[in-house]
């Protein structure tokens, strides 16, 4: 099938959400897209007309023309696969694609319930949760950003704007340490001009939908 | 890049753990694959060589020549596209890759993550956590696997095999209705001859292992 050109983006974001992951990925991949910015106070993620784009009623999402995707992982699959010149994804066939999905599911099954394990105070499970435990989340993934810079290596894909963006959070919310081989790929990841861009955008859509006292 | 035929597959697995779903998929693909079944009473997984695979310390784990691949959803995704022909995947740029992604990581961000919300009654806490909560998971799917006959409708693709195989233990645990959309759902998935012969596989490994008294 020919590579559509004819980009039809909009990404459903709202301020101080993971939403931002997405934000992040569609400015670095540098296509066009349209950003329809809501205050989650709105409710507008449980209106039914977003409910017909994420069930789900979370941001983000992603509409591509008539074509809805949800859940950052898939978004990211997806556009860095629609996008491809960007050179965001290793192709099918190339031997990093397996560590290029790994990360990415590991992002969805391992981190983000695992930070849910440290937040609520969960008793590690490590045999029954898919997700191991918090500690061998961690260990995994401090091995992973040792060698650098990125995940796989020389080269910076998808994986790292969504494993990137969800260790700045846990940096954010004091459950990782900003001393050691996660803070500083971290630090490398936001030092991007992708990031930079995506943070800006992020800072002004928070300040427009509650500004700071002056 | 060509596509590769010199299939040399092999699937680390023990008998019942979420390791099936490999499995399964890979049958429902019709690709050679060597199995190496072991017992997790062994500690196998935790040896070094097996961490050198998936550093996780998990089944499944899949080895495609040298590249190993783990995370399930990863490996779906990974041999669904390395072994196009078989057609468990849209192709990219294909409409229905968004929401076939999109599947694959809400069995690993929602689904799983649920399950265990429930598993262990923590409190919903569906606008912190990126799983929602263990009710809104099962509408959502609920209603997904309503119109059939799957989730992409006419389609059997790998996203079935992921998502039918996590609802089956969930049937199979009592966290799911048997009665109702979810239990016909699987019970179609389970009528497929793919699941049919990896079933065969997985009760002729779990006697091996631990024979039930006669």
């Amino acid at each position: 099938m020919p590579e559509r050109t004819d980009a039809d983006l909009t990404l459903y974001y709202a301020p101080r959400t993971r939403a931002f992951t997405a934000l992040w990925l569609l400015e670095e991949l540098g296509v066009p897209y349209r950003l329809e910015s809501f205050d989650l106070a709105s409710g507008r993620h449980k209106h039914p007309e977003y409910l017909a784009q994420n069930a789900m009623g979370k941001v983000p999402a992603v509409v591509d023309g008539h074509i809805a995707v949800s859940e950052i992982g898939a978004i990211a699959i997806y556009l860095a696969d629609r996008f491809g010149d960007a050179g965001l994804a290793p192709v099918i066939h190339e031997p990093d694609r397996a560590a290029y999905l790994r990360w990415i599911l590991f992002n969805a099954g391992v981190i983000e319930p695992a930070y849910a394990e440290r937040f609520n105070k969960w008793e590690p499970r490590p045999a029954n949760h898919a997700w191991g435990s918090f500690d061998q989340m961690l260990a995994v993934v401090s091995d992973g950003v040792k060698i650098g810079p990125w995940l796989l290596g020389a080269r910076f894909t998808a994986a790292d704007v969504v494993v990137g963006s969800t260790l700045r959070f846990g940096l954010a919310f004091g459950i990782l340490d900003k001393h050691g081989p996660i803070g500083e790929y971290v630090g490398r990841a936001t030092a991007r001009d992708g990031f930079i861009r995506a943070n800006a955008i992020a800072e002004r859509e928070a300040e427009r939908f509650s500004p700071r006292p002056r």
